[in-house]
């Protein structure tokens, strides 16, 4: 080892797509998000790729007015447990909102998704951003921004707890002696906080990479501490790489607050590249993408983020209208940006709109180009490695087709997997067992 | 088709095994409940067999005390779904408690699995028979049995709503016209009940076949009624074939009560056949496996159904104590059968427990007499069919192998799949979709 930085891949899987007409793409599979034998392709095409990870998005709410991808798709436990059937060393990374579960089954389906899949689970950490949500739950009210992050760091901490349950040498399994396990390594957590009680212990063993990978996407205040102090990575939609940079430095920085090693928390823009044999050719085929999204869907897209309102209501070309507090309480940080955008640059509605559901991105070119804006990014402090979620049907495909031989031979990027765990590949170690560790000390 | 009625036949995964010491039989691999490699193996043999299903079983809480299986295995909803992807005719049923769980939540995730699987899922739903569920799930109280079957049917009904919530049309997807979908085939379920509201649509689609088939495993009064009204199949424990009769003829009748086709409600007793090449060897393989079992853990064993309740403070060789009501809100229907069988039997405590740690059942001999056995239950009215639950390490394997050739051979049991979802091989009916019937009506 030791040698040259390397650069970490995720891929996102999402169906159709995460705009609200990249169904109608001619090369798009219509119902690419309930087809399996696609998911299958998808997840070997990026084990092939040698990939770090793939990775499922999740929503607990929709209408009539959700994007297609949104409205019919596959549970992120249930995706990832069948692909981790037909993979041998990808990651299997998911999103699983803590607003709406309980920590003894999330526990419980992540720590047997490390052990289908051999330690390659990881676990996107999300608070839910819809309103909607509450409705599918039986709660009259979505909890607050700021509750929502106290519940996540609490449920956390009860699910790490779970985890620890049985130390790694608890099970003796001694036909001889009769003796299945040892007492002494079973631990229940006897958790009692504001939010959960817990007792515990779970009914599942670590499994060899110790903890799924903690992933989080939430980019506001409350969010990047979050992040900060507890995940092992973040998925983050920064556009820009001066943005780009501000983040990633803010998030080493508060992780180092934390008293924690700022290597060992990954930051991971999503970027949806876009590639041709020619500047030209990738330029028609962003246009062919874009020129796919009407205004009205642009506004309904739009919308989304701030918990689906109307946007419709509000003249096109005149200035980003004034909406107060809006989306606040779904998606803070985009929504923050998008108005902080709007009024520095004093974009109309429909500029804001479109720009919001075609995002050009800084990634469209040959696969030089794209594979030298990666280069930048990963070389000047912008990112420890991407996401890429596909902006065309076949994105992922020449992805791994075009670019990764790229960076794999200017030596950024992997050419053999260096681990069968998801920590292993990512360069993070495995949490020792609480228990063990206080077990270290005494002695 | 038409022809002979047919078998029907599952087969329970259990790890190590069902009971306190089977993990230490010679054969036994010590780590299969979390063993994935194992679970391929034991499903793929399943599907060479031909066999309607795999059961995966559940619990939500252990301690010290439980059994080797219980501590440490893989979560159904994770499990099934990586066995999806390793399979293509055999279906995928798991047990999942509706008393510590949201109908959204499981609605999706089994609505996942029945589209990942192509439509062969299963749901045994159950309400935990342990107490000590309530305190991994921040309850203050297990809630009573009575109580814990109406949240159940509650529960079901809102997840057949959820399930419905988008007719089998709805996805119109045409890529010309810009639809994606037809919002008169999109719809709300708008539950408010006596323990749940939600809202809806569920953001999945129905599977080839409608809904998973729902399995139900209580005897009780509640359990069967429940079952009765409400279920597809049954898992039930019934050791002697009179009293399977009895049960198989009650389960039929309330059924007709409640204007269903007696048909097409399916009875499954658990069974685990030992098989020898002769009778002696039979007998010789079932003492090996009782032998395994000492009177301290037997007595754990028979604990477990009372609540964990210590039975090690009663004279052994005295009759069966009298512990009153205990029981009563956990497996009722077990319990009562327990005290009931060591009463009129004038049972000692080691009886009790010796019997209920190993019990001998009825299929225990060479292929033939097995197969004669399932033949007999089958055709005087005991069940519809079984589930294998193997009682030694390579119980599946050896009834794959020498059993089902013979139930073949007898015209009993198919050779090849008929269907490749759950419900076509079960013979089920798809159940129409709630919205398309109304519709109809109206028409
Ligand atoms: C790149 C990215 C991916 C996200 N993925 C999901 C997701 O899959 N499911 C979800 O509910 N929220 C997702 N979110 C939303 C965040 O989890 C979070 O709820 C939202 O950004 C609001 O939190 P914040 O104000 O801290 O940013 C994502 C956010 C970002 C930036
Ligand atoms: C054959 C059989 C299998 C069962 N499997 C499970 C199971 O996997 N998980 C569970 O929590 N309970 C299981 N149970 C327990 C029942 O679901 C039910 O809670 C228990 O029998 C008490 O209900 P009752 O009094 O109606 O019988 C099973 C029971 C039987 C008879």
């Amino acid at each position: 080892m030791g040698g040259k930085r390397q650069l970490k891949l995720g891929a996102l899987l999402h169906g159709v797509g995460g705009g609200t007409s990249t169904w109608r793409h001619p090369d798009a599979i219509t119902d690419a998000s309930v087809n399996f034998g696609l998911y299958k392709q998808w997840v070997r095409k990026a084990e092939e790729g040698k990939l770090d990870f793939i990775f499922i998005a999740d929503g607990l709410y929709i209408n009539e007015k959700s994007i297609p991808h949104f409205l019919n798709r596959f549970e992120p436990i249930t995706i990832l447990s069948a692909l981790a059937a037909v993979s041998t060393h990808i990651g299997l990374v998911g999103t699983l909102s803590t607003s709406y579960s309980e920590p003894f089954t999330v526990a419980r389906q992540f720590g047997s998704l490390d052990n289908i899949s051999g330690g390659r689970a990881g676990w996107n950490v999300v608070t839910s951003p819809l309103e909607g949500s509450a409705l599918n739950y039986g709660r009259k009210q979505h909890p607050d921004h700021a509750t929502r992050y106290r519940i996540a760091a609490e449920f956390l901490e009860v699910t790490r707890g779970l985890w620890d349950s049985w130390e790694d040498d608890a099970f003796v399994r001694n036909k001889e002696t009769g003796q299945f396990f040892d007492p002494d390594k079973m631990h229940a957590l006897n958790h009692e906080g504001e939010f959960f009680s817990v007792k515990g212990p779970l009914n599942i063993q670590r499994s060899k990479q110790g903890h799924p990978v903690i992933f989080q996407a939430g980019s506001s205040e409350a969010g990047r501490n979050f992040a900060s102090r507890a995940a092992d990575a973040v998925f983050t939609g920064q556009e820009t790489i001066e943005e780009a940079r501000e983040f990633y430095q803010d998030i080493k920085r508060r992780a180092a607050g934390f008293g924690r090693n700022p290597d060992e928390l990954l930051i991971f823009p999503g970027i949806g590249p876009i590639i041709g044999s020619t500047e030209e050719e990738a330029e028609r085929k962003y246009r062919e993408v874009a020129e796919l999204v009407t205004v009205e869907e642009a506004l309904n897209y739009l919308g989304r983020f701030f918990d689906h309102h109307d946007f419709s209501q509000y003249p096109l070309d005149e200035p980003f209208p004034d909406i107060g507090d809006l989306g606040k309480n779904s998606f803070q940080a985009n929504t923050d940006r998008i108005k902080r955008i709007a009024r520095e640059q004093n974009l109309t509605l429909r500029e804001v709109a479109l720009r919001t559901a075609t995002p050009r991105g800084n990634f469209i070119g040959t696969p030089e180009t794209v594979a030298d804006r990666i280069q930048e990014w990963f070389e000047t402090g912008a990112a420890d490695g991407f996401i890429i979620h596909a902006a065309t049907p076949r994105g992922l495909e020449e992805f791994v087709d075009h670019v990764v031989p790229i960076l794999q031979a200017r030596g950024l990027f992997r050419t053999e997997y260096e681990s069968d765990t998801l920590r292993g590949n990512l360069g993070l170690p495995v949490p020792e067992n609480r228990y063990t560790r206080a077990r270290a000390l005494k002695v």
